[in-house]
């Protein structure tokens, strides 16, 4: 028996409220440069620490499996309990996401980006000059006004960063993924996007489509310069995704900041709840919606976006930013709480990385670990030992005491 | 491959002596109103603290996946080393062998209870006002007088406490599960008994067999009052296990008190050793049969019950007990201990829990993992680490020298 049929199985309502704080990219490694301490373990955190000594189970989390780095979309999947590597959202998907196009399922999705042709069709710069955003926008409107529709099926065009953006194809019968049109260097002309299942008429649908939207959209820029042309990349649709409801019969919302984020939630059925700028506004927010949710997503930026820049000091007083803001989360406890990261983001590495972020579980079931800290090399020592981060959630579930017992 | 096939590949036969003892529901979690402490850390334990420093491995155990809470069945067959998903035992077969039922593999069994009926069949109380065992007693008996034999298939009718007795059918061709006899609240009629699977025409004849026992059945006991009708529930065979001795080359004995173990042991072809009412019993009876097995499988039922009444003192006092008698037990060191639960029975839950049972194991190869006491919060820091339950055999047989390498 597939076992998340048997979670399913074993899944009761109850009216317990959960809340799954994630910092991004909190996990990190301790080097000598350091001091030997991670950002977690140098920040003064008394809030935390006041959690850890109330009791809480810890331990650590491998976001996909041993050794993988994961991006962002499956870093999070996996924190909603999905797994990762079953559930793949390709990355045109994650894009449109992360610009906050509302992907519906069975969307096609690309990434693209505007590049300069010769008068033979031949690819002479793959991002045409780095053009600014501004002019990235004035060319999507263009494309936007002339290329609404193909046929059936709805062309949606949203300017990102840049050269960059998104080509949304919403219509019945599409599916991904296929090969990019984009030949991956110079010197070359725009190679056809092609199916990558020889035998899907969905994938061929697509193929044409997109055939026919470059017949359609480059003549509409034809005469710019230096963007005359475009490329597109990580062609996927949108896959079908259980919702978070029916699998875990929680009720979900997301206090996100960042578009991603709320795209990644919204993939998987959580209710955005827009407005709240800071972790000090999520928090208060999530007072205010309190009675209104089964569970609550909220997300914490800036450790991952510190830990990209290499920055210990910055990541280190995020930290201590988010540990400060707390209490007012404390303000109305769950049932159910865990904080944690949905990756990895060392400083000495400014990257996403592998290793296995720290989790901490409170519940009145959770036990006490006897830990002082929450930090990676406390969490080594936890009750929860290193487990797959998909698990996380039954575990939370279990906490709510949401199982019924398997056998007797 | 198939893991298990690779494991029975190396098996080695060996004269090794192996010996598992369960304290079942051991594992538990410290909350601050424990003083920080399970019952385990709590108890003083001289004996199991002086096998600790002598040198041992420490681990814990997921009974069956993460967040999952067991029944004594699929903890138990976890520990017997039989994937605790992949074989099911249904409900009405525990219960047939928590009775001291002796079933064989294809047996079909339902718990049942008495109820009562009015004049067309309506449940009125699906608990018949909660009779007494001795009236439950004389009802089975009535039945069993009656109907010993449908066509070729054995009726067996075994009476349980208060309203409750399990029937268990023994012929060919008989498959479960079938859909509960019992509409599940007053005032509807009898449902029957159905397949599960459209296409099974063993649970076709068993569903039959079931119709007419009910043909049967009913008016022998359509008379009396208040218990004039009867439901069953948890319909199902016992399923073809393996037998331990084939599957690991070792001669197992079961040490059990209460039926349900010695039923589970039986289940996967232990012999069960009667006679022991007391732990110190049990290990007297391991010395004397020392030499006639290879394998103990010893139980000890009071952590758990404790564990399920919520009293810490008493769960602390069993383990100290436990401890008080374990010298006993090693005057004939076995090869290979290990001491354990089926699952954790946490006091603050009153109940089964997932939370992973600490695991202790001896051998001359086992390594110290230089911890002072078996404890769960010991067993985090334990060479171990956090695993399925279902590989402590393994670790057992390797242990035991039991396995050839694998590979050049």
């Amino acid at each position: 028996m597939n076992l998340d049929s048997l979670y399913s199985e074993l899944t009761l309502k109850t009216t317990a409220k959960l809340a799954l704080i994630v910092l991004d990219g909190l996990g990190d490694v301790a080097t000598n440069a350091q001091s030997r301490l991670t950002p977690l373990e140098a920040a003064r955190t008394p809030n935390l620490d006041a959690l850890v000594v109330e009791g809480c189970a810890q331990g650590r989390m491998i976001p996909v499996a041993p050794g993988i780095t994961p991006g962002s979309g499956p870093g999070h999947l996996a924190l909603f309990g999905y797994d990762p590597i079953e559930y793949q959202v390709g990355r045109g998907v994650i894009e449109a996401l992360g610009l906050g196009v509302e992907l519906k399922a069975g969307d096609v999705a690309a990434r693209a980006n505007f590049c300069s042709l010769d008068a033979k069709g031949i690819v002479t710069d793959r991002r045409a000059g780095r053009i600014e955003t501004s002019i990235c926008e004035k060319l999507c409107a263009m494309l936007a006004k002339k290329v609404k529709k193909i046929g059936d099926t709805e062309v949606i065009i949203q300017p990102g960063k840049g050269h960059r953006f998104v080509v949304v194809f919403r219509g019945k019968g599409l599916e991904g993924p296929l090969t990019d049109a984009d030949p991956h260097r110079e010197g070359l002309a725009i190679p056809a996007a092609k199916p990558v299942s020889a035998n899907s008429a969905k994938e061929k649908k697509a193929a044409e489509l997109i055939a026919e939207f470059y017949r359609q959209a480059l003549p509409v820029i034809a005469k710019e310069k230096p963007a005359n042309g475009f490329l597109m990349r990580g062609i996927a649709h949108q896959p079908e995704i259980p919702t978070f409801q029916e699998r875990y019969l929680l009720k979900p919302a997301c206090l996100a900041v960042y578009p991603m984020y709320k795209g990644l939630a919204q993939l998987v059925g959580m209710t955005k709840i827009e407005g709240p700028q800071t972790i000090a506004e999520q928090f208060e927010r999530y007072l205010a919606e309190y009675d209104h949710y089964d569970f609550f997503f909220i997300h914490f930026k800036y450790t991952d976006m510190y830990g990209e820049d290499g920055n210990f000091e910055a990541k280190k007083q995020a930290i201590e930013e988010f540990d400060a803001a707390l209490p007012i989360f404390l303000r109305k406890r769950p049932d159910v709480l865990a904080i944690t990261g949905d990756h990895s983001t060392p400083c000495v590495m400014k990257g996403h990385s592998w290793h296995p972020q720290p989790v901490l579980l409170q519940s009145a079931y959770s036990g006490n670990d006897k830990l002082e800290r929450f930090s990676e090399t406390g969490a080594n020592l936890g009750s929860l030992g290193v487990f797959e981060a998909k698990y996380l959630i039954r575990y939370m579930q279990a906490n709510a005491k949401m199982f019924d017992k398997y056998g007797a």
